[in-house]
């Protein structure tokens, strides 16, 4: 925890900028739980403790902040960047904590939209403190997109992320692709999986690349559990996938033969049309992958389960690595959407553009609200 | 002209980028000579004079800076962004011209490759001007990149333009693609028209698009010369571009039939392979444009074309307009380069990502320089 001045003051928003940072450091680890930061500042407006949610199971952030400002808290402010919840969990209410506490004025950034812990906010000012939201809560809202997507669609939310050149290709006619980019957005790449509850490919994707699907370089990352798409159960169990760096689910057709895959987590699905012609119903997968705790996925690929999950509307963002390269033929990064005229196009805003080395990495997000 | 503080001193590099800005005014309108922009400082360093070259057979920028100093170039400095020719064209050389003005040193920015008129510097030594080299040269050669080019590589530049979703497409499964990109960037797309001396499309594009190609929406714009890569002669007469709004050229192999079309500016060319399954000769069509002076071409398409150019290692420029939106299936900006492996592929530097409304302008270069 980083060292204060004990006499120095902080304003609400800089410490909400705090909070916001700290609740980042937990991205990919918290599920099925929010990320969450918290900074207590005293009745002088100096920073009296700090902390943020690590781990489902563990202590709530305001909790761990609590804890940092003992005495301290009496009379002062917490800022937290959501609404503190009202429920008992495995840990207590944090509403009940802080009341305890003795603060006296609570500021959080997002209104908790979960059914089951909303309400803190009411428990707060039913017990007299001062309680203000709003604050840097787009900033807030931003780190915390895929759980506050998750409990709003009610399935996890789900990152599309895809290399290709520029013009949209992701190998060569002869299907060699490496290194379309560069190393600078590979490992950013990795740096997405580790903010990831799970990470989906495509039997496609395993044929052609045979992924091994873990984080590797990042200190202390929770490993995102490996989801495999694999509608006639064509994985073999020496695939690098199955190891034991990771969990790994592999998801098949409800028929599909799976004798040659014992001890493998197997999941048996719907499928999307006609057994035979069709992929597994994506619904019926995130569906799975929420009832087991997944918030976010990171979608690898390829076009073909990229264009399914695009058909079901379920993207909700879209990271593109684009290489500065040209091939004129080749895979392309999007299949079979179910778009057949310019009107149809599912239309995105980019958010962000970055350089990674030579490439571009676009963020974008459809226009509007996809239905799922 | 710009008004100028008779009495306010200017530094060389200010001068130089003032050239370089005047220089750009006539891109597009000087073929077959280069842009060039020119201000003369006089003896106590203040701005008497600048010009730029307008039109070939009319003044070269020396001589419209000069005549707007008068005799306050006397003494003083010849600020050039090109080496100062030497040869007499339909204008004497400017060497020439300084000399007897009076100045007492020039510097411009880049020196001048073509044989026939390069060694003005030297003209300019031997009469014993000081005569200075480099100056923002960079600045100058990029604006400039079309003609240099054209003359290092004795063929005209070529910028490939294309307008695609993120995933590289340029229309839908059905062939609609009004509008992927944004009005922004079609306006845009005018500039580019405007500063070239051709434009070229393949016949699959004025098959699918039926385009006018004529510079719309800039003032003073000089029309450049329309191309249709038309192997087998299939535009009909009644073609937008054949109307009066700027002159067209129908490039067809050397034996279609091309009855249908009297009073058409036709040139015939060889074909890129076996008659019947290959377009026409990239080089050839080069040569030809070259011989009637285009020093740049705006390449816009379609993707079998650009492929071409591609594969004949005539792509000296990129710049791709990405609308974010997917389509996951129809027609890419690229077809039929030659690459069949990574290894092959074309690689770019990325020069410059600027917004055009919701759209990414992305500009790019071959990492090394195309052999022709």
């Amino acid at each position: 925890m980083r060292q204060e001045d004990p006499v120095a003051t902080t304003t609400e928003t800089d410490a909400m900028r705090r909070a916001v940072a700290l609740s980042a450091r937990a991205l990919g680890a918290t599920a099925p739980n929010p990320v969450v930061g918290a900074v207590i500042l005293d009745a002088a407006g100096a920073v009296a403790g700090e902390g943020w949610h690590q781990r489902a199971g563990c202590p709530h952030a305001e909790v761990h902040a609590l804890r940092a400002a003992g005495d301290r808290a009496r009379g002062g402010t917490a800022v937290v960047t959501l609404e503190p919840c009202n429920h008992t969990g495995r840990t207590g209410p944090c509403a009940q904590a802080l009341i305890e506490a003795g603060v006296a004025r609570v500021v959080f950034a997002v209104a908790d939209p979960s059914p089951h812990a909303s309400g803190g906010g009411a428990t707060l000012r039913a017990a007299g403190i001062d309680v203000e939201s709003g604050l840097l809560a787009d900033e807030a809202e931003a780190v915390n997109i895929a759980w506050l997507t998750s409990v709003r669609r009610n399935r996890p939310f789900v990152r599309w992320k895809y290399a290709a050149t520029l013009d949209g290709r992701i190998a060569a006619a002869d299907g060699t692709s490496r290194w379309i980019s560069s190393a600078e957005s590979r490992a950013d790449v990795h740096r997405l999986r580790a903010e990831a509850d799970a990470v989906v490919v495509g039997s496609g994707t395993l044929v052609a690349d045979d992924p091994h699907l873990a984080v590797r370089g990042i200190e202390g990352a929770v490993q995102p559990l490996r989801v495999v798409v694999d509608t006639r159960a064509r994985i073999t169990p020496a695939a690098p996938v199955l190891d034991e760096a990771a969990p790994t689910l592999v998801a098949v057709g409800k028929d599909a033969d799976t004798a040659h895959l014992p001890g493998v987590d197997v999941v048996r699905l719907p499928y999307a049309g006609p057994a035979g012609s069709a992929g597994l119903d994506i619904d019926a997968l995130l569906a799975e992958l929420h009832a087991r705790g997944v918030r976010s996925v990171l979608l690898e690929g390829g076009p073909t389960l990229a264009g399914a999950f695009v058909a079901a509307g379920a993207v909700d963002s879209v990271v593109a690595y684009l290489a500065p390269a040209l091939l004129g033929a080749g895979p392309h990064a999007l299949a079979d959407a179910g778009i057949t005229t310019i009107a149809q196009a599912l239309r995105l805003d980019v958010t962000e553009v970055e350089r990674f080395g030579p490439d571009l990495r676009v963020t974008a997000v459809p226009t509007a609200p996809q239905e799922s």
